[in-house]
This record gives C-alpha cells, sequence and structure tokens, in this order.
C-alpha cells in the first residue's frame, strides 16, 4: 500500500458506530430529485413518478476480490462503485442511487476509512449517483464491501440479456483484457517487493493496464451514447466475468449461437506486449480475463450504419440460430467452441 | 448447532458459482406485480407507477452477527430477513423484494447452504416479498451476509424519524428485552456445553425468549393494523439496538425530548423471571438489550383513541419539548436521563 508519511491513527472505537457512520457520510450530498429521503432514516425513501427501477449488489470480500498489500483503498472504494454502476448500466438504465455496507476489523485506523469513503464519494461525483444509505460494522477478520446500486429507465427501455436473436451484431465497447493483466503485473511486482523491499520498479510502460486494474470505469458514456444515436441493443451484459462467460449468458438466455472472429477482438497494445513478456495468448486472456467493466451487446443488422466507425464501439461477431452453437473462429479460420472459464477458475 | 443425522456433504466446488446460484434460488418465486424481472440479469427492474420506493441493506457477519455454534443456519437465513423487512416496515412501507448476497468459506458444503436458502425462502413466503438478485462469493474466512429490502409506499404515507413533535405519546409494539435475555440463555449453554458436551439442558422455561432471539418477527402486522385503524405515527424506528438508543434517534432527528415511565414498559414474564435469575435489572436490558425489532413510534393525542387498549401498542411515555431532555422516571418516580447505551455496547 501506499506509504503514510503522517501515520495519525485515531482508533474507530473513540467514536463509536453512530459517529462514525455520521462521520464518513458527512460529505455525501444528495442531488437526485428522486432522493426524497437518503442516510439518517431506517430505510431511504425514492420517488420516480413513471419511472422503473433497477437495483443491483455486490459483496467484495478481503482476499478473494482484492489485495489490500497493492490496492489502495481509495481506489478500492471506487472499484467497489464502479462494479455495481456498471450492472446498472448494463441493463441500459441510468444509475441514481447507491447503498454501501462496509464491515472493518480493529486493524483499520479511521484514516483508512476515510481514503475508502474519499474513493466512494469520488466515483458517486463522477457518475451522478446518491449514497442514500449502508451499514457500518466490524468484522473479526478482513474488509468487506457491500454495495446495492440502483437505477432508473424509461418503460420498456430496459435490456436484458434474452433478447438476442439470430443474425444480430455482437458488439464490444473499449477494449478487453487489459485489467487481467494488470493484475499479472501487480501480483509480479508484489513477489518482487517481497524478495527485495527496497526495489523501485519502473511501471511506466503498463500505466494503461495497472489503471484498468485498479481504477476501472463503467461505461456510462455508452448508455449516453446509445440514447444519442438512437440505437436499443437486443440484449447486453456487462464484462465482470469475462468476454466468453458473458456471452454464453447472451446465448443461453436468448437461445441462440455465436460466431466470434478472432481477428475483430479489439485489444490494447499494452495487453498485446504484455501477454508476450508473459508467454501467453492474447485472444486467451480476452476470452477469460475478467474485470474489464466493458459492455457487450447485441445489435439488430439495420442499426449496422449507426454503430459503424464509432471507435467506442467493435463488431467481433453475430449471433446465429441456437443450433449452429457457440465458437471462435480463429485466424486461421478454425472454429473453437467457446468455453466459460471466467475470472474465478482464471485465479485458481 | 443441531445435529445432523445424515452428513451428506457436496463440496461447493463441485458445482461452480453459475450452478450454485441457479440451485439455490430455484425455489423463489416471483410473485409482485411490481417484479419485472428478477433473479438472471444484470440487476432486477422493477415498477412501481405512483408508488415510492424504499431500500434498506445490511450486511450480518459471523463472529459478530451471530455465532454458528448455537444459531441452525436456517433460522440464521431467517433472521438476516427479518433485520432487514423491520426496517421496511418502520418506514410505515410495505416490504416488496430484497437482494441477498453471501460469501461462504470452503468448510460450508451444499447443505449448509441450502439450510440458509430454505430460511430466507420461509421469511420470503411468509412476508411475501420477492427474492430479486444478490450475489454470492467466497470467504477466506467467517461467513457473510448483506441483505437490501425495497418497499412501496403512497407518496406521503412513509414515517420518518424526524417527525415527533412535543406532547405526541410515545408507543411501542409487543414486548421487550426477550432477545437479549434469549441470547444470554444460548450463551450460558454454550459454555455449559463446553465443559460438559453430554448435557442436555432443559430449556422449555426459556422457549419464548429464545426464539425471540433466533427467530424473530418483523411487525408486518403492525403496519397493516395502522392502516386499518386509520393512524399515522409522527415518527417510526425499528428497535434493532434497544429502546433507549432508538428513543435517542427520534428524539435528536425530531428535535424533542421524552419522558418514559419504567413502568408502563412491557415485559414479558420470562424476561422478568430470567432478568431475576441472572441478577439485572429487566428495565436496564428493556432499555439497552437489542433485537427485539419491535417498533418504536409517536403517535399524536388526538390519535390516542383509535390505539386505546389495542394489546399490540403501548404507551409507554409522551415527547416534551427538547430542553427538558430525554428521561425515564422510575417506579419511585425519580427522573434519570436516558443514554445510548446500544446492543453493541452491551456485548463488550
Amino acid at each position: 500500500m501506499i506509504e503514510d508519511k503522517n501515520p495519525q491513527r485515531t482508533p474507530l472505537s473513540e467514536l463509536g458506530e453512530f459517529k462514525l457512520i455520521e462521520h464518513l457520510t458527512e460529505n455525501f450530498k444528495v442531488t437526485q430529485k428522486s432522493t426524497i429521503k437518503g442516510i439518517g432514516d431506517d430505510a431511504a425513501v425514492l420517488s420516480f413518478g413513471k419511472k422503473q427501477i433497477v437495483v443491483s449488489t455486490d459483496l467484495l470480500i478481503e482476499g478473494v476480490h482484492f489485495d489490500l498489500s497493492y490496492v489502495p483503498l481509495k481506489h478500492l472504494g471506487y472499484k467497489a462503485m464502479v462494479v455495481n454502476l456498471s450492472d446498472i448500466y448494463a441493463m441500459n438504465a441510468k444509475a441514481t442511487q447507491v447503498t454501501i455496507s462496509i464491515a472493518v476489523s480493529n486493524r483499520f485506523p479511521l484514516e483508512a476509512l476515510e481514503e475508502l469513503y474519499a474513493g466512494i464519494a469520488t466515483a458517486a461525483q463522477l457518475y451522478n449517483v446518491d449514497v442514500i444509505g449502508g451499514d457500518t460494522t466490524s468484522s473479526t477478520s478482513g474488509l468487506v464491501i457491500s454495495v446495492t446500486a440502483i437505477g432508473e429507465v424509461n418503460e420498456g427501455e430496459a435490456v436484458l440479456r434474452s433478447g438476442a436473436k439470430p443474425n444480430d451484431l455482437l458488439v464490444v465497447t473499449g477494449d478487453i483484457g487489459g485489467a487481467y493483466m494488470g493484475l499479472q503485473i501487480l501480483e509480479r511486482e508484489k513477489e518482487v517487493f517481497k524478495v527485495n523491499p527496497q526495489s523501485q520498479p519502473d511501471l511506466s510502460m503498463y500505466t494503461y493496464i495497472i489503471e484498468r486494474q485498479l481504477k476501472p470505469e463503467a461505461r456510462k458514456d455508452i448508455i449516453e451514447l446509445l440514447q444519442q444515436i438512437d440505437v436499443k441493443p437486443t440484449s447486453m451484459i456487462d464484462i465482470s466475468d469475462g468476454l466468453s462467460s458473458e456471452v454464453i449468458h447472451l446465448c443461453k438466455q436468448s437461445k441462440v449461437g455465436v460466431d466470434i472472429f478472432e481477428n475483430k477482438i479489439p485489444l490494447d497494445p499494452q495487453v498485446i506486449f504484455t501477454c508476450e513478456e508473459f508467454n501467453i495468448d492474447s485472444t486467451t486472456i480476452a476470452l477469460n480475463g475478467g474485470e474489464d467493466y466493458e459492455l457487450l451487446m447485441t445489435v439488430s443488422q439495420e442499426d449496422f450504419p449507426k454503430i459503424k466507425g464509432n471507435p467506442n464501439l467493435t463488431v467481433i461477431g453475430y449471433m446465429t440460430d441456437e443450433d449452429r452453437g457457440m465458437h471462435l473462429v480463429t485466424r486461421s479460420d478454425e472454429k473453437i467452441p467457446i468455453i466459460a472459464k471466467g475470472w474465478n477458475a482464471l485465479k485458481d
């Protein structure tokens, strides 16, 4: 973790639970018209008129989802928000509120929690969502973070995983595989640090992929873009576990097959040269590395002119009849079945 | 924990995350008209027309909120639901949906999780709420449960903590102190069991208070009752931390004082005799013992005829001007200041 030059430590016990919550949440501002009552009651009250509501929740556990030896707490707070907001955007919805629950052991001083909440507040401001409640409690061991996000969407505008049709185009936003390769760099540096704590590694050539791992962004901009160009995807999902795992979700729930073209998968140059450095196949990483939080969607062929040439959207394949199965078409024109092998499997 | 006569153990690793979720949630039925899309997408989609939404969330950590050595998992699942639904009812709202996230270590076999989810399903059915999503992940140490509940309420009907006025009556539902004394019995029996695992204690005289601890109920019935008798409380809160802690919340947020009459506090006979057995003052337990999940509300004096004589509602005091302070009026007519000393403090 980043060195603290002024290691002031206020024990949490000095504050008590209510004061702690008050202290940690005093900077959260309510900005949504739909937030009638935020933090400070048994529950939050929201009003959306004729809007629909979307809710998503995630639980992040130390040692499972993050390693505090290289994840700064501020980044962790930010990422916990992004992970959830990404799920809301994957519904074609506008994220509006979140609740945050945190369990911490006594080894965390107040300042550490402040860092964590600073990251949460930064994300709340950037994504324009209200933090409307939560729970803060103690933990006997590691840090636990639970986030629930709520969003709104006009009736009939929510995009599910189940709407893809044969011949729809498969479209991915941004580029993928970066977050996973960033994690490989961080884990390698952690091992180096264990052997030689004095080492000052030059990570400047990996900046992009490390940021993809430590400070990912949710694609709020894509939801706004889709509205501008008047495209409603037929199905959509966010890429948290990896492209193969997510496309299988779309296929199974939509009862379709898919052909993905290996040479179309968008990769950043840093992903390509880091894969070479680690002697891993970059397509494997694109398919199975997780945590990119890009969006994977299917779009009707007739919408192709609207998305064509947009630098944010890459067509990587198309949907087929279900009995055609799910395949990757390689550069050498071979067809390989797509198997689920998400982020968790890779970690084993 | 209750002995398992047929200890079949299916390792969680056999299923994988998606199959596990599918398996655990297959018995959840969607019953709410407002549930457009439940489990199975990135997020749930709800629609409430002109209704308002309420959301509440809680995080339960093994070793902090529960001790698996005497809490059966089914009861734990049930209680995790009740704790959250209670927050929704405390808003004068109707609970409609919940999300449940769980982190477990490998020491839990599938059957243990099934027990946990059976308790969740039982509560979902009894309280008529839909389980609309969640997250299941692994934990490096203990069991973690995070629940977010959502409810609906007509515009203008939500009851906050901040609406109490001087001269309003302070009303509590049911009786209090039972859950805390039930915990004392369970902890004593745990110690006895450590010394002599063969002991078969007779706990029949403590049935009510043990049930209050292990299987509390949320007061959905009270929200329905208030509607029937046409009473809208001026403020309301659920008693999770203890009467004194909750009444302080009402006073501070409403900017009023309070006089509570010791001889009016409703106690079950089992609480009284168990307090005698443990040589503890029962009023102290009523004020500071937590987890009863009764409702504490303030009601305008003009509504008194509507609540008078109702066995579910006990008037225990009245609100005063803020500068009069917060006091307990003892049986000997002394005035003692009320101090926050919630459930957590008692545990120290």
